[in-house]
């Protein structure tokens, strides 16, 4: 019940138990299509390059930037989180000239705020996040895809903290990269990171690609720079994703048949029934810590719905809360990072976990621990006021 | 039975159904230091830093390409196949101005080849692989490390194709980094990539330590110029492997549990033991082939044990052949690449894979099927040459 990585479901840890294919195989490169095929709804688009990064989250974002982004490009980062920051240490790398429109933590961008920094920088790509766990905030992102493709930018989205648990919707909002990793609100283990990218992005990556010397039968590159990794490199990853099926890496098989879980799991939910789902969990989360005369922190409209951050009580030792929550109920929570480290902990519900009983448990746990660490709490209220919202 | 992903064993699949646990929860962070150590005798090291990268074989050899190296430095490329020019061309993406010791498909390079290719680049990386699965063949590595550091340059060998499978001595070959991946001889799927890094090596990336912006409390960086990946940055990853557990990306639960029962298989087995049975395997198949009539490509003293290439006869269509193994005998035999495509099968014998059973029913598919192709092949032949070898 942290921020994540959550528990996965129990159908996509058996799924990995599946025996492995080899990555040719026409049952396994049929596993790949529906893949795709599964993340277009979740992701809400119907982009054909909606595939998988094998690695974490991060990965997917690493490979995002660097292969929208040329060296000297001007990039946009709409930062109010680690997260936002964490773009911007990518972007550093890669040799991106930043502008950055700073929002304090806690807070969201206004699309006027937006619109004017857009203005002024000019920018050639815009990254941000949706929703950044180290502030619990999720970033409005309906009018972000207009306002860049206005100006002659691309855009880029981390949606990792949210996608599956909130409404998100890559095509109406003209997002052109959106990624994420399935160990939040898809339920499944960190390591493998869908993403999906916009037919004029996919144009602009393409202009870059280059076929490896070990394969390539002579043909020409894109005209554009080549990407300056190779394992990040979206163009050779499509290719790979594509009919041509040219051999890039080695398919991670088993995550990809957890993330085919994942998906699969979703959609037979139903995403708005989800998304309704993850909703009541972080309504109820919010409700029961008030009710423990708790301080929610953050604000309730930009409040993501799969994590909930709440001030540590003074004169409460955080970390001992939280060692006893695990060594005494076997349930995580989580601390902070950067300028919010022990002041708030921050607690998740997502996933499988994004139900009624995992949110009553926390709760009379948490009430339990804090009054043995000495805090006054009212006995039950918690739980009560959390059932209450149900 | 190509040349890798090859079948994990069933212990590795059913690992990896187990539930996942909090990246920083201390049963977990105990399971990473088992993984650091189990991996230790796995790469013949005592390095501390013996720990998994979160992506596919390719995904180490970038992070340590791209840890090890800074833009502008010289780096020789020992190159004898199709990942020798993978090497080659990671390397260009990161800026490196890179020698070439070119040596035919098929053969390996000499240590005084070596030794005078040192001295003429005088580099400051020499980057080579042990065994290339496109041509089959294993460079021996006894004495490259030497070389290098009498040279002052830092060693770099990719093993994905044959740690596990055939004798590996990090420490007494002197070598500086290490990788390898699950999907071969070790017998799992791809999706984690173990690697070791000397103490010396480690100096150098720690020279370029940086720590992220959302996470800093306002740490000086390394004098080096910074790493120019994120997630390829092993001066990170370090950290987050050290007691320090400073995060970075979310570790890839699962995979790690896959890591670890490949390691506990390996070590349960006895690598010696391991060794000889990939060893036996791989002349049992060999032994077959030619009692087939075919011509096995490539050199016997420096055949890899765990895949061998096999020259298709003349008036037989190669791929015909492999969609009649996979169709009607669920056997997957590889293909080949650059220059050999067209002109060779290569088949392995590898992990789980690498038993008697396994090779004789292989060879005795490709003997049915071959017959069926058209070609005259003595009946039997085959399997009984390869049994009288074990």
């Amino acid at each position: 019940m942290g921020p994540g990585p959550a528990n996965a479901h129990p159908r996509v840890l058996r799924a990995m138990a599946a025996d492995l294919l080899g990555q040719f195989d026409p049952e396994f490169t049929a596993y790949m299509e529906e893949v795709m095929a599964l993340y277009r709804p979740i992701f809400g688009t119907t982009n054909r390059w909606t595939f998988l990064i094998d690695g974490t989250a991060r990965a997917a974002i690493e490979a995002s930037l660097v292969s929208l982004t040329r060296p000297g490009d001007r990039v946009l980062v709409i930062n109010f989180g680690r997260f936002g920051l964490l773009l911007e240490e990518i972007l550093t790398r890669i040799g991106a000239k930043i502008s950055r429109l700073d929002i304090p933590w806690g807070e969201v961008a206004a699309h006027d705020q937006i619109a004017a920094a857009i203005d002024e920088a000019a920018p050639q790509v815009v990254a941000t996040v949706h929703g950044d766990t180290s502030t619990t905030t999720a970033q409005p992102l309906a009018g972000l895809g207009a306002l860049c493709r206005a100006a002659g930018a691309y855009s880029y989205v981390d949606a990792t903290a949210t996608l599956g648990g909130m409404p998100f919707y890559t095509d109406e909002w003209e997002l052109d990269v959106v990624t994420c990793g399935l160990q939040k609100c898809l339920g499944g283990p960190a390591g493998s990171a869908p993403i999906t990218i916009s037919d004029r992005a996919a144009e602009a990556i393409f202009a870059r690609r280059h076929i490896e010397k070990g394969l390539s039968q002579g043909e020409a590159g894109g005209p554009a720079p080549r990407i300056q990794s190779n394992y990040f490199d979206l163009a050779m990853i499509m290719d790979y994703w594509s009919e041509k099926r040219l051999n890039h890496h080695t398919e991670a098989t088993s995550m990809l048949y957890a993330a085919r879980e994942c998906a699969r799991l979703a959609l037979e939910e139903g995403l708005e029934a989800r998304w309704a789902r993850h909703h009541r969990a972080g309504k109820a989360m919010v409700a029961g810590l008030r009710a423990m005369g708790l301080t929610v922190y953050g604000q309730d409209a930009y409040r993501m719905a799969n994590v909930t951050g709440v001030f540590i009580p003074e004169h409460v030792d955080g970390e001992a809360v939280r060692r006893r929550m695990r060594t005494e109920f076997e349930i995580e929570i989580g601390g902070a990072f950067g300028p919010l480290t022990g002041k708030i902990w921050r607690i998740g519900a997502m996933g499988v976990n994004a139900r009624t009983h995992k949110v009553l448990i926390t709760l009379g746990a948490l009430e339990a621990v804090l009054r043995a660490e000495g805090l006054a709490v009212p006995a039950g209220a918690a739980v009560d006021a959390a059932r209450s919202t149900f």
